[in-house]
């Protein structure tokens, strides 16, 4: 595609590994983070550093956010310094954050009244997809739009799948969780169930992850479980912050999912016990230590 | 291996496929179901009609069993006319019923008193592993009399494991049928979510299901559902029988298990409403009419 002027606010985990592949294949980025130390790397590959949001959109095409909180979405998007106040007419804004849909349905209305294209883009794939550009990329938001951003998702993503409307993406990423969230009890007590009946646990994973029972989970984060590796590949605290967006969206809708709220409660109770920065496979210390069982 | 006289009792859509496999292999058997009419097809292949338990025992080295719930399994091996009234000293018997843990290790018990060997056997991958002899089996009691018999279950399936002594098999299925309960859960309130926020459930199945969230429901249930087709893979009355083995069993191991508690109460529900026999996946009407959305 043709070079165009890239914005990118946002360079945590993620952020960082995903602005560099935009970097590598030549095109000009304007960048910002709250934290300039992590920047670093980028600014050394020739990004140019700007002092905030509204700076990055007064010298950019195509802005993509990927921050943390929808909070932290909202202020970069409509604050005193960002980027709705510097934006220029035609511009394109990407928000990667997993975030709540109706933000995103928010952002898209404020950009239309401003002749500006807005998409919503959560990824999966966590920090290892986001290094190898293998991320699943869930995009919402006007299909033109879509496809004329396309290529700059490529140099991020494998799975990349437009889902329709404004927010669509964000519901695609929200569902994901949901199922996530499932998954996760099964695993967890599964494997507290063989613990306290005596089986061996890595044959148990070895036998159930093959057939109906198998997830990604008990075949990936099982094993870590086993070793006792609580490190997170996805941060508790991130996961929380997901499910709680999904059961707000859900009740918006007037939708009841009770295992989801379970799920919730249950890594909540993970927070409690300062297991925010484990990986989502950390619950299994929450149901080992309601059991009495010491791991 | 030598040929041996097999017993075989239990002819229902798993048993009666399993143990053609044992009658194609060269083997003689001994039948018995308490639908004979659900035998004729193995009485036609050879195997030889017997009028209870007790007869096939005393006819038979090897028994296998595979019945529906852990009061037929009792019935089958402890009955006035059952198993161990007629069973010859040396001879083998293999459960293949998923039942109680507890109750595999009371027949393994009763059998080493009378010079008799018993195995737990429990299988996974439902009438389509069956048919074509590619079931996961489960295997608890002594590792020789597992080596000696595993030339038939190679018979009958692909996935074979010795996971330790009496009642281990059992207590590994418990770990399965959990695993499941918990992805049953996330499949079904995924959905729903994307199909009230309006997502494609086929463009959503699509993207989540290669992932960190893909599990094997997914993948495979998760069309069906779209498709409104709720058809037994594998029956929800079955299901709830497994789970409820699997909650009582924890319970005596002292062991809380939140999650599988509450989907089996929603099955329990889906079973109110009529649906016992429709597949697992049926679980998504239960959370439809919760919520309102007619399907």
């Amino acid at each position: 595609m043709e070079k165009k002027k890239i914005g990118w606010i946002g360079t945590g985990v993620m952020g960082n590994s995903m602005c560099s592949h935009v970097l590598k294949a030549g095109h000009s980025v304007a960048v910002y983070n709250r934290t300039k130390a992590k920047a670093t790397n980028l600014i050394d590959m020739g990004a140019q550093w700007c002092s905030n949001p509204k700076e990055v959109a007064e010298k950019s095409d195509i802005i993509f956010t990927i921050v943390g909180f929808p909070q932290d979405v909202r202020q970069v998007y409509f604050g005193a310094e960002g980027i709705f106040k510097g934006i220029k007419k035609g511009a394109i804004t990407i928000d990667m954050t997993t975030s709540e849909p109706t933000l995103a349905q928010e952002i898209y209305e404020e950009g239309k009244k401003m002749g500006v294209h807005c998409l919503d883009a959560p990824v999966s794939g966590g920090d290892v997809g986001a290094r190898e550009g293998t991320l699943a990329i869930m995009v919402g938001g006007d299909k033109e739009i879509y496809e004329e951003i396309l290529p700059l998702f490529q140099l991020m993503g494998k799975n990349i799948a437009y889902m329709g409307k404004a927010g669509a993406g964000q519901h695609t990423k929200m569902s994901n969780q949901i199922l996530i969230a499932g998954t996760m009890i099964g695993v967890v007590e599964s494997l507290l169930y063989a613990y306290k009946a005596g089986n061996d646990l890595t044959e148990v994973i070895n036998v159930i992850g093959k057939g109906a029972a198998g997830c990604w989970s008990i075949n990936n984060l099982g094993p870590r479980i086993v070793k006792g590796n609580f490190d997170p590949g996805f941060f508790i605290k991130h996961f929380v912050k997901d499910m709680g967006i999904a059961l707000q969206e859900a009740k918006q809708m007037n939708l009841s999912l009770p295992g989801l709220a379970l799920a919730y409660q249950f890594y909540v109770a993970a927070m409690a016990m300062g297991l925010e920065n484990l990986g989502t496979q950390g619950l299994y210390k929450v149901f080992a230590k309601m059991n009495g069982v010491d791991i």
